[in-house]
């Protein structure tokens, strides 16, 4: 059951970034709790709808990520995981910003058996693109 | 039991944060799981020792702290976070630093029964000192 949550949570993230870089929002926040709160440095936590807004207005800037996940637990129908990721952001003038970093997250199973993000600490912080 | 769980994850923060400002490092490091993993915006998740080699060298710097904590759930021997904090730094010639914003942090319930702290994202930023 735990080698099944772990790939759950794995196809999860795998997911997430194809979505995000597809720009289909929907299926983004369909991975998410509704309560979820998002944490990133010198900002108040957010939530779904804050994110939703936000990814809107960026909506024709286009993300490509990597994702390397340093570590995973699964505690029942909650699990914690550390990743490791690169982000870059494609505006449509063609300008590139690149951040890198970490992020500490809490998932959730729901009552249906899907897996869900409900807290995460987004650590990215911006790169120079040729470090 | 959860109470019971609740309760001394409260006094493991309100120990953290009055060793820290009394200097007390054994106490702070014995809070701690040997394997843990601190991070913060822009550099390298860093463990034990990393803290401890840093908070020698900032020893004759004063802390006080100020922690509001925002969401604890416990999850058996597991348990997850989300504090929000406050931190004046006092050098020996008395200029001062602030630093607030939250924390998502991972704790484990050890065989003896104590917790400690297994994982932690900080995501504080320096604060101009009236805001």
């Amino acid at each position: 059951m735990k080698k099944k949550d772990e790939q759950a949570i794995r196809d999860l993230v795998e997911c997430w970034l194809n979505a995000a870089e597809q720009g289909d929002l929907p299926t983004v926040l369909s991975l998410m709790a509704d309560d979820v709160v998002f944490m990133v440095p010198g900002q108040e936590p957010f939530g779904k709808e804050a994110f939703a807004a936000s990814a809107r207005k960026m909506k024709k800037t286009h993300f490509g990520s990597r994702s390397d996940i340093q570590e995973l637990t699964i505690l029942g129908d909650w699990a914690w995981m550390r990743n490791r990721l690169e982000v870059t952001m494609t505006s449509p003038n063609g300008g590139q910003t690149h951040r890198s970093g970490y992020t500490l997250t809490i998932l959730r199973k729901t009552l249906n058996g899907n897996w869900v993000i409900a807290r995460d600490a987004n650590l990215l912080v911006p790169q120079p693109p040729n470090e």
